[in-house]
């Protein structure tokens, strides 16, 4: 009787499979033209080193037996192996799969699957600080994280650096604005109508303290808190006050609005901003173009990325994650892709 | 010349404004039929006991004056007053006049908004444990969270406490898979392809250490590694080792197994788990049902459940929190609705 998992037995019956010997951490194999054409392993005269990923593909997908001496190697036996000799190879082996079972010819080079654009494959367990991702990035044309979740489906993310523009332009004359706690208040309602800050009811529009201090910066408002004029430093401990972080906030913010973007709160979308190339009519919104997350060097879980990343694309926005590097602002997109 | 932020005597002029006095932390004004007809204040004989909202809200519609002793004041002056009347004014200012222009006939009680249901202002800069919000939930009907972000505007939440089953159900014949590191593989792939478990390919399913925990406990698998089979212990062990939440977790999906769903991996959207009230075939899915994410007493940001929960709704899900209370697991659904 042939047992379930002798799969070796069955490929050795049809006297179809190439043969693999283990060397080391690589399995070296007869060369063939199918081989070389299919874009396995290194060719060494008439010999084909492949790499242990490459190795158990073929095994698994029944084209190869993988022998440790004379001795025939069953799966759990070749995975025993495998993981023993490949650091990660949970990650590297499922999106090695999944890449050549959409039809790419890949190779493996350390951590990385390179065929016509570069993949690194990553465990959705793994946490990363955005930097970290952006550095990364620097060194390839393309960058794709090709990230295994715990069921070994394999999820793919573009990552950019960005550096973006938006076409807004703003001539606003100078408007007056009051302290109502943690926002102002202002009854000058073209600052909303026609440049889109706030919210209005009623005539009055509320700002928030974020955008306050813009216009402040920009001498576009002045604001005042029982009667008397604040300056914007005074705003800021007022931010200060009701934010953690409103101090780097704003930083983003006030770089977005140089961009000539119309940067508007992401509360909604779980998100600091939702930015707006140009806003034409307020009456008439287009949608906005993209979410940004405020991340700097925290160390994020990939599954928080994929949420953000999923949640923005499906309200056809791209999201983007801003840090410092130095003393600029830094943008790093994250898109979903399929392969 | 009358000034922008002189609506009081615009009001004046026109002559049809009501007229309220501040007194205490109250306004008082005269009772008309149309006062009480629209719901606001409290009678008191001949006059109406306005909430300092109330009489904002009047006072920003045009509708009425408000004086402190002879003195009537402005718009700043008004504002003034109130946030140094009302605790967490521009959460329950802004959620009023939001309802209210929407057409709710609603009044202010303590920190609650009520009308036909029950709405509770909160800013969004808010921290909740969802437990807390669990057990605020049950004193009431329904409760709606209205949550006004930094530019006040403001977004509506239910909530709701959830006992909630699906109808999977599975007879399974035992199994043996063999340990790969962080997952589970067996070449036995009915488990995949009748049953949903794993992720199949070229015949070998992987099954995440969750999954393999539950396949163990129910009897339905024995998992080897070296030749030797391993304890369920000795499996958590391995989960715990690659993540740090790894019991809760399992806790989680057995219970929601125990409940009679199907439940898979969430990581694309950011969560724990996707469940799946029933899969008849893997070849012909349903979409899921639910996303879950285990976050017990964690101290979440309104922005955070914000993003979650759009993201489910955006993909025709339910977004479900789960905690444990005393030694039961419990759910708590946050649903974005419109008012």
């Amino acid at each position: 009787m042939i047992m379930r998992n002798d799969r070796h037995i069955l490929m050795l019956s049809e006297n179809k499979a190439m043969k693999g010997i283990i060397k080391g951490k690589t399995v070296l194999t007869q060369h063939t033209a199918r081989l070389e054409r299919r874009g396995f392993g290194v060719r060494k005269r008439d010999k084909v080193i492949l790499h242990p990923v490459e190795a158990i593909y073929l095994f698994l997908r029944g084209d190869m037996i993988i022998k440790k001496g004379k001795k025939i190697l069953k799966t759990p036996e070749v995975f025993k192996w495998a993981i023993r000799t490949v650091p990660e190879f949970s990650e590297l082996y499922f999106a090695y799969e999944d890449l050549r079972e959409r039809g790419n010819r890949i190779s493996v080079s350390d951590r990385f699957l390179v065929g016509k654009k570069t993949f690194l494959p990553l465990s959705e367990r793994r946490k990363f600080a955005v930097p970290e991702l952006y550095k990364l990035r620097k060194g390839f044309d393309t960058l794709i994280l090709a990230v295994v979740d715990e069921e070994s489906d394999v999820t793919y993310y573009r990552i950019d650096n960005v550096d973006f523009h938006g076409r807004q332009s703003e001539e606003i004359s100078k408007i007056k604005g009051y302290l109502v706690k943690d926002r102002v208040v202002t009854e000058e309602s073209e600052i909303h109508t026609h440049f889109f800050y706030g919210n209005e009811k009623n005539g009055i529009v509320s700002l928030s303290l974020i955008e306050s201090c813009y216009l402040v910066d920009k001498g576009f408002m002045d604001v005042y808190s029982s009667g008397r004029e604040l300056s914007i430093e005074e705003i800021k401990k007022m931010g200060r006050k009701v934010e953690e972080n409103f101090d780097r906030r704003y930083e983003v913010y006030k770089d977005l609005k140089d961009r000539r973007f119309c940067v508007k709160t992401g509360f909604k979308f779980g998100s600091d901003f939702r930015v707006y190339d140009e806003i034409k009519s307020v009456e008439d919104l287009p949608h906005s173009n993209y979410l940004v997350s405020v991340v700097d060097d925290m160390r994020l879980p990939l599954y928080e990325i994929a949420g953000a990343v999923r949640l923005a694309q499906n309200v056809r926005k791209k999201m983007i994650f801003a840090f410092k590097e130095e003393d600029e602002n830094r943008y790093l997109q994250i898109e979903w892709i399929k392969i």
